[in-house]
């Protein structure tokens, strides 16, 4: 299996991709094909006693900035090192392509690019967020800031399809986020949505769920627009951070709370790992012709890593074959009962 | 003073709203005026063992539900006890209005019947959100889910002049939510506020914050449209909730950490005293002409009790008098500078 990189994408490249892709080709024993900068990579990672082994690299001499225009850097910067890693992709160079950089120009080069599959008109940013009970999955987390209604129906069967065919989910519940359980609540927009998801018969569509509810992991799916998910996603990981730094002043405000600390000490760190959102590493674009992955902007090298070893899930998984399959015969079964 | 009270608002009326008002009256001192359902709220009363002193009740034989839609619930049901409340805060029986009952009936009410100050077009619901470090205020929280560009100007305006003359705060910091930093982010209508905000000569704003540095506590007032703050407000909830649940099961995991937490137990007790969203108690209708304090949904005695003190403390400090002066000062100012 060969995955393709993208060497300068995030904020911390190249090194933490580099850190991050070094972990990957020890611990998966995948092949892997890094676009970037060439002379910069190499400098990176001999400064840094970073190993390049199991890595080619093709040097890309663009590299496209988190503020540049999305639509316009994809059509603009044909040697950056996100273009080239897509277009290589769409060729077969390689299995998936993983990116921590800008997720708008990803979302439309995967779109322009690589292309969706039969039925999807725009990849939804999916990711499994951890919770105290099971994760869900939560999209669109970013990719489309605006929807329409429809847009939302087909997050809820797309997010319904992976994690019933990816993550073994039976009949996943899927919920729309909104704010108040009422079919009346929210925008128009939300309004429509939510009857769209509740006549589609291929979905158990269990209806609103409340901000509030969504970190108690009741559900499987999570549908909302891109901006709202996107806040979702990142307030998660702030309150969760923010939160276990309370705890730490805690522990550390007396010698009585030092000694309970130590103490208690694994507990909780199995707790802030199961919080880790550098665990999950990185969101598919779901609908996209081939596994395309985001990892997280922020990203260290363990979030690339394990970005890398999430593609690795989807290729072996063939998410976009099951995807593709699961819509056709959800299309087809519509389309009996339509007889 | 003389606060009214909606003894029919919210999911846990009229006891928890009663035993609120009880405590509320023995607390601060407060003379209150509760509308409702008499026969009920005296029944209620009876049955729970809940004094009635310092309250005058008026009967009001309707009651705005959850699912009613708020423009015709106001309009229709005249003898609710919302509508009779906010209609007797315009006519001066009282001096402010908590409820704990819908959000859109008593933002649409507060426009309504008690009117906005000079250069509002629409009240923003507002809510001083506690983080590690200082609280930030939040707006809006819920009451405008569509919101246009120049609403979310107002806020910003609203926002700092609230926490520089109630709470004290200096040169107020002014950031506008978003999915990235950069001013091109968000949706047409979120790059619009940007750039509306950025230029108005009134508040020191300090750029586009990302959800994940919004509990860090460190800008002053958090400006977004009514539905996504509704989701900052309710997800933040749902995680503290659920991340000290999950804090709490890792102390009973095992004897070890049965005996680390008792040494840590006081200090936890304050850090979930801290995030305790009842003891904020309610979020005022900035803009609107009168105090009318909105108590959360699922407030129970503590939550109302505090929500009362709140308003208090608004009627106190002539909140809708320092805001409509800091407003004119502030046209006056621009008027000045623009000759």
């Amino acid at each position: 299996m060969k995955i393709i990189l993208d060497a300068m994408g995030g904020d911390n490249a190249p090194l933490a991709v580099l850190q991050g892709a070094a972990a990957a080709v020890k611990e998966y024993g995948v092949d892997l094909i890094l676009t970037g900068q060439e002379k910069v990579i190499r400098e990176c990672a001999e400064k840094n006693g970073v190993s390049l082994q199991g890595m080619e690299i093709v040097d890309c001499p663009e590299v496209i900035e988190m503020c540049d225009e999305p639509a316009m850097s994809i059509r603009r910067k044909k040697n950056s090192s996100l273009v080239v890693g897509l277009r290589m992709l769409k060729e077969g160079a390689g299995d998936a392509f993983v990116s921590a950089g800008s997720t708008g120009a990803l979302h439309v080069g995967a779109s322009l690019l690589v292309r969706t599959i039969k039925g999807v008109k725009r990849p939804a940013l999916a990711t499994c967020v951890p919770t105290a009970g099971k994760p869900y999955l939560l999209l669109d987390c970013g990719a489309n800031v605006e929807c329409r209604a429809p847009m939302l129906e087909a997050f809820g069967v797309m997010g319904s399809v992976y994690m019933n065919k990816v993550m073994g989910v039976e009949s996943p519940a899927v919920a729309l986020v909104n704010n108040g359980a009422e079919e009346s609540k929210g925008t128009p927009m939300y309004q429509e949505a939510h009857q769209l998801l509740k006549t589609n018969p291929n979905i158990r569509f269990v209806g609103n769920i409340e901000p509030r509810d969504v970190p108690g992991g009741k559900v499987d799916v999570v549908v909302c627009d891109g901006f709202t998910g996107n806040v979702i996603l990142k307030l998660s990981e702030g309150m969760a951070k923010s939160l276990l730094g309370m705890v730490k002043q805690v522990l550390y405000s007396s010698l009585k709370c030092k000694i309970g600390a130590l103490l208690i000490k694994d507990g909780l760190y199995s707790l802030k790992d199961t919080m880790n959102s550098e665990k999950i590493g990185g969101a598919p674009f779901l609908g996209a012709a081939k596994p395309v992955i985001k990892a997280h902007g922020s990203s260290k090298a363990m979030g690339i890593q394990n970005a890398i070893r999430q593609a690795k899930t989807c290729v072996e998984n063939d998410l976009c074959g099951t995807m593709e399959r699961a819509l056709e015969q959800i299309t087809a079964e519509s389309e009996t009962e339509a007889e």
